[in-house]
């Protein structure tokens, strides 16, 4: 057992990353392979097997509880975004440090590339049985197992407008879940609670184009597709499709931030800082009378 | 950073708004938004995607947890009652005062209307794509998105009486879940807990009508539906059923009230108020006694 | 507002029930109500609505979340068992006085009678417009949904066996949960962990005879059933079916009680006494040796 | 109530067992015993109904859930492994010994023997009722109640490949989940997280051969109804297949191991280490200078 424990803290000394943004990123390339890796997965089960060890709820489930695995897993070290979407609204909100972003995006899109990489291979022999393998057929039904694409009865505007308030939607609950001057939940239940709204949003926005709400969830694994075998029809199929869940979550964040701040952020915060103020103000008043008075102390005195 | 800080800082002051029952009110508006929004957002789902995309349970799900979310969102700013039946509530047990009614109502109302329009816009593509697009057909099934229809074997009698039993669950639920004197459960999963009330709710109570069980839910949502193309008729179809979860549910609490305050409520809180009243009977015969000797001992002094 | 407080305060002390034995099985009684109507309220949702807006997963989390609402309500003032079956493995252990056993009992029976006479009443129209609407066919659809029936192919033998393994599962379950020796979930969430065990029972043991492992669940909506239309054969049928879910619990309570007991419950329990002792020993070792020191001073002063 | 006590405290001291290594293993057999009774349970129920009581969300519900209430009932006197793999995990990094790997396994195994044989018990007649009875058909449907096999379009190295994902998967989680250095849940709840694992693990990876990752689970329902009635052929199969369910799970702990530390485990594990080691060198330093210091004061006094 000794020998076993000096080994490990050898290994442990070896690896030790040091630099702190290194550290995050790959924390955030891990949580966000889990996020792909079981959500994905689990729409590989449902298409592969025709409906008989899934359905779409079990892709939402699936969705959700993978973000909450995901965030646990890199909560930590990261603070668990596996969404460039939450990078930017915290960014925006001066929460974190615009330079992370890019790193974060980065990070993130290599977590979700490799987690689609790893369902690839799991299901490899149950792709090449289904009808439609490898081919990117009307329905997009095997490359829609990685990325995701627009229902035929969505115009790209509506399809913009859907990624756009599906992810306001998952940005308010999360700076709800967030918001320092409004903790609503317990410490270390914010990852459940994440993958709640995860879930919900995919009950209710998924019918459209398949909820990404997420660039890094959905680029990662349609570069994966392209190089897998699908071609560059993913990226060029439905008037170049990709873009949208690309573009939209970014301006759905603002409108999200803007949102939540203006009707519930704005007030809590600022009921703290005039509470704050107010305090000051009382300390200052009564360390003038202080010294008023001890002016006056001293008036009499002299 | 620095100047993005100050920035911020500017715009919160801007926008604060220091009215305490205004505040409420948007939160109360912003929270029944988020459960309107995912609630209807998932029987879009389920109808316009013919089922591929939805159940009934996908439904009870979304609106339990869309309950939690919105709870989440604004609890701590306005109790997060998302309902103006648990406004009536908490008002005829004292505690919220009266003038807060209808006021909460009003923005409930509000939010309501506001999450229907959002989903509306969502799914305005796949409504255009239904067979039943914007018309009150039989089985009002694209009205039926939106606000809550009775079954065809349901009378109005029954129907009522529906409507009056589920917000009597959902009220003792909520009583229990927030009593003071009968805390079970750790602070911050009041949230959660509501959700399962609300989700066991539609999946025991949502085959007569859609368990509204909540005027605002469904008033809000109805009002928008006549103005976005289904006309009129959404209010006068059924014997002018809208009337039903308007009126039904405020009967329900007063009943709820009545069943939860006989059977566990009086019984918690008298037990409390026994207890303080002989700690201060015994401290009354304790101060008694004290003066009573000190009365001896001045005689004896004296 | 000042009048209401008074007329509140008025009302409590009136309605007051200062018995606890009475206010316990008052609680008990709603608690139970509670699982009933939800429970069963999800089964006339599957049966009536012919499976379009229920399946007999949501049966089963109707039951389990119902059981977590129904103790929530009651426990702190009953401690929640809603199961004759739950008062009988805590009195066999010596936590709950056997005197109390006969009143839960009761008022467990009389709350599961009203659950099941409301779902009967929300459900009313809809019943008559079942085709098997107040018979006992072979199917025993809608009687089912409140008594359970079992199913075509079980014998009575087997399900004997059934209810038997079922009650001893959950008792295992409950027995770990509430262990004071074996304290494994934080304070206040032993109501949910109670409505998984029974989810997961309703997922696992519901084929052969839908799971009743709860006599006074059973029995109270059977006596209603008799009483409401279905008549006597609710009792006969089957070679008097009935019998067997209000008495393979209890032997199966004794068997879950001996299984968790021997295989943790006793070891854990004897760890704490073992622990108390060696502590009881050293302390009565150290008051002899200074016992004995007195001794020696007393001897070399004298 | 007295000689009920007495005579409890004389059966608790009778069948105590005092070796922790054997009560550990009685508690592991107990909690494996449930995660098999109730996960293979659900199982039977979706086979011999015919999939009118349950689906494969529902397996994967109650194998969630019932690996929750497993660690739950034995948690706090074993750790709650409930499976050969994680004891190898944990072993590996050198946070259980090596001793326990070779009893942990016997005794898990023997639960899951237990487990399916209740299993077997309850659903006797059903299985009889079963046009497949106890016959290893093609799809080897009723065998597959209680151990694995692989689906027709799985090649044995696929097969290999996803058991050693799948474990990977759920030992990244866990070892995340009870990272002394990255603890992000609150103290209570890792069986629940740890059951959200098991359950997103089958709603993504289920397909190919229904997601044993774990040997004891496998081996013990298969030697199990070899005994029963479908004789040898549940090993000689398919190519022995029941060699991967023991074998790939141990290989995918190693990559699950060597992933997660080298992504998050080493460098939350380092920085502590160096922060400890960093008040170390201060305390030195601060030590040196105090000493230094007294020497010059000698100096000065001498």
């Amino acid at each position: 057992m000794g020998r076993h424990k000096i080994y490990l803290d050898k290994l442990s000394r070896t690896f030790q990353v040091r630099n702190q943004l290194l550290r995050q990123g790959l924390a955030e390339c891990l949580g966000t392979l889990i996020l792909v890796m079981f959500g994905c997965g689990a729409v590989a089960q449902l298409v592969l097997s025709g409906g008989s060890h899934g359905m779409f709820l079990t892709v939402n489930f699936s969705f959700g509880f993978a973000a909450t695995l995901g965030i646990l897993v890199c909560g930590q070290v990261s603070g668990g975004h596996l969404n460039p979407a939450v990078t930017f609204a915290l960014c925006l909100l001066g929460r974190e440090r615009w330079r992370k972003f890019p790193i974060y995006f980065a990070f993130q899109t290599l977590g979700a590339f490799l987690g689609s990489a790893i369902i690839f291979g799991m299901y490899y022999d149950a792709l090449w049985d289904h009808p439609e393998n490898f081919n990117m057929s009307d329905t997009q039904s095997t490359a829609g197992i990685f990325a995701t694409y627009p229902g035929p009865h969505l115009t790209i505007l509506n399809g913009f407008f859907d990624q756009l308030i599906g992810t306001a939607a998952l940005i308010v609950c999360i700076l709800a879940i967030v918001d320092p001057y409004n903790n609503p939940i317990p410490q270390g239940l914010e990852a459940f609670t994440v993958g709640f709204v995860v879930l919900v949003i995919g009950l209710a926005m998924g019918f459209n184009s398949g909820y990404a709400v997420n660039p890094a969830r959905d680029l990662g694994p349609r570069i994966f597709t392209a190089m897998a075998g699908w071609g560059m029809e993913v990226f060029t199929t439905r008037n170049c499709w990709f873009l949208v869940p690309i573009t939209a979550p970014f301006l759905g964040t603002i409108i999200g931030v803007i949102v939540y701040q203006m009707m519930v952020g704005f007030h809590v915060e600022g009921d703290v800082r005039d509470k704050r103020e107010a305090a000051q103000q009382n300390e200052r008043v009564r360390l003038n009378s202080i010294s008023t008075n001890d002016h006056n102390k001293e008036k009499e005195v002299s």
